[in-house]
């Protein structure tokens, strides 16, 4: 069974998440339905601030991002916990807003903001886009023109960093749809017609080098390459940047043999490296930023289910079916994802079943994973997916009609609904 | 440019669709935005109902399967096309019902109803369910008995066929989660199950062997293994089976280089061949039915997407940014699916600009394909990819909160809007 600080079995044998027995949350709140830990949330922000405000200094802030898990809820934490939040969509900045949340502290992200997401930004005060590409950079000019402000952004700049090939330089990074690469000389263009327009503040830089990274080394290199071209930059246009926002990506323990990251200790390595290179280039110290988005929700959740059909095909394998898959958690379907899972009634009994944990959709895909190990479970047994807090209600659909299911904060005191089951009515609530 | 009956260029060198100018409806709907040939969709359910009713007989009729598009609108078309429908969920089920379908007519499939599904099913009348194994087999007949009616099922046997390699049995294909294989003695022990069941009234078998399949041969071996153990069992247990539904699966064009299918004749070839095997097994001919989904809509449905940033990295590629991506068309992340595209309003010009067309998301796989060819494009053109009508707006998920498309029907009078697009308010409306 996967382990963390949060999970425990009670003496019914049941699994106990963040203080609660799973077994009841799934008889009071159904399946399937993300049950999430807000303690853990909330410590996870105070890692990421506490390590930042110490390491990088005052007004170096992690950024939540929105898009691992964007429900007005988040947003609520995040503006409690002092985190700025980057959005990537109108739909990301308008939860936000109905959250509540200071949209100075927001940062709008994407390789495609349409002319629509610019003027609902500037409209409602986003502090600042991280501008993808020069068609963008002069519609933003042009809408804050006609907004008569001048609006503060970033540039999106490729570093040309391959974080799993050990940070070596792979130029092959450089082919993407996002940003402007330094290697083909792009990214200084960007800079150059940046400060050349008249509504646009330009602040600094941002990278994002990938995800599920779990050293930090290939930060520093990211950091190493940005922060240069920011001293050329320097040199060049006289524009010192104020802000290098290095994205998110650090790593996340999806199954016990993943390494487990301490992410303070990473902050501080990546920190004193970069106040290291910013002496050694004669620069004067940028605000630094930081995107987690995954190290800060996906642990905090888990999904309960409940067992269908078993089935066992001799000579080949067992099937065990529940009642949700691909519809709330496609990240087995799009990346053949690992998870690990528990009969949450059967916690404390031996997991010694080989199973393929299969989902309800039409779809032979449609699998949370094969060669799990489960006790053997029964129709109407709860089964627990762990580490299901991002990228599974964010990427949830509607395939073959399913509603979507619900997210259970849960607390030292109980639970309570952030986002309430889906209906049948709601399902057809556009149709004509 | 992809080549279909129903798309052509107007004077104003505009994609024409269905009839209608693309440019236009771009204007007037939005983007992006499903638009559907309604013709389209009438048409291929005519060509399955009548090659059926002519080549199989009276009785034997095609099952528009759900998964591939599930609206209300659809269902509407559907009843009055005279289609049965395969459902897969209480979802589609209560689609359908909102629609007037009757449910008569309607078959529940999936590896895992729940004990909710089936409560559902049967207080509103379904027709068949098609039952996947022993537990489900059991609860159909509890619920059934509680109800105080006898269900009408089929069982969903694995004729352990594998399409994609020239039909040859491939004993890998017992290995799925849905249905129980003959090759194992399980579909036997499935059927002897069904006849000890009191609630439960046995009508036949289903089988389903994969998708995209451009051949009619696979649908005659499967027949033939099928028609087999309909024999078998007629043998062992007197019962013969009065429905074979032989399920879904015949290709779509989706590309100028797949093949052209010719539905009435493959299902021609099918009735013949299977019309003699009955006679060879001395079998009463059973009522076949066949579930085609993506056969209907998919070539029945383009989407429309307007152009945000154009980005030439020198050396490596050219991307092209649009409005949507994998939350409204998962198929390229999920399946790496082939799909060709225009520039709508520049359609007469020629498409010489190779270039990777990218989705909207903060994900590098959110792409709709590579290596495609259009006319050059700028900010704010439009752009439309064809073949889009099944397992899109089906599989359409929030990712990055954004609200989904609306889907607009289009005909000879004009066109209207089927499902509205969402609103931000839609997003939050179960966010406490």
């Amino acid at each position: 069974m996967y382990n963390s600080s949060n999970i425990s079995i009670n003496e019914q044998g049941h699994l106990v998440f963040a203080g609660q027995d799973t077994v009841e949350l799934a008889k009071q709140y159904g399946t399937p339905a993300y049950i999430m830990d807000e303690e853990r949330i909330r410590e996870r922000c105070r890692i990421y601030r506490s390590a930042m405000e110490e390491h990088f200094g005052e007004g170096s802030i992690p950024l939540f991002a929105s898009k691992a898990l964007s429900v007005k809820r988040i947003y609520e934490i995040m503006a409690e916990e002092g985190m700025g939040i980057d959005i990537v969509s109108s739909g990301e900045l308008y939860t936000a807003l109905k959250a509540g949340f200071d949209l100075s502290k927001a940062y709008f992200h994407g390789n495609n903001k349409t002319d629509f997401d610019i003027k609902y930004g500037i409209e409602n005060g986003i502090g600042h886009f991280v501008c993808d590409n020069a068609d963008e950079l002069r519609a933003i000019n042009e809408i804050a023109g006609a907004n008569r402000i001048k609006q503060h952004i970033l540039l999106r700049i490729t570093p040309g960093i391959d974080p799993h090939t050990l940070a070596a330089i792979n130029t092959g990074k450089v082919d993407s749809k996002f940003g402007a690469a330094i290697e083909t000389g792009q990214a200084d263009e960007l800079v150059a017609l940046a400060l050349s327009l008249e509504n646009i503040a330009l602040d600094g830089y941002h990278c994002h080098i990938g995800s599920q990274i779990f050293e930090y080394e290939p930060f520093v290199d990211a950091a190493t390459i940005m922060l240069t071209f920011m001293r050329d930059m320097k040199v060049k246009y006289g524009f010192e940047a104020q802000i290098m926002n290095l994205g998110g990506g650090m790593g996340v323990k999806y199954v016990n043999s993943d390494p487990e990251i301490n992410y303070a200790s990473n902050i501080a390595g990546i920190a004193t490296l970069c106040k290291k290179i910013c002496r050694d280039l004669g620069l004067n110290q940028p605000k630094f930023l930081l995107e987690p988005g995954r190290s800060i929700v996906a642990d905090s959740g888990i999904t309960l289910y409940t067992v269908g059909g078993v089935k066992e095909i001799p000579g080949f394998k067992n099937y065990v079916s529940i009642d949700g898959g691909m519809p709330d958690n496609p990240r087995y379907a799009l990346y053949q994802s690992r998870y690990d899972a528990v009969v949450a009634n059967k916690a404390s009994l031996p997991a010694d079943y080989e199973c393929t944990l299969a989902g309800r959709c039409c779809e032979s895909g449609d699998l949370i994973g094969e060669g799990m190990m489960l006790c053997k479970p029964v129709r109407g047994d709860t089964v627990a997916v762990f580490v299901t807090g991002a990228y599974n209600y964010a990427m949830a659909s509607h395939y073959n009609r399913i509603p979507k299911a619900p997210i259970v904060m849960v607390n030292k005191n109980g639970s309570y609904i952030a986002v309430k089951r889906e209906t049948f009515e709601d399902l057809c609530k556009n149709e004509i």
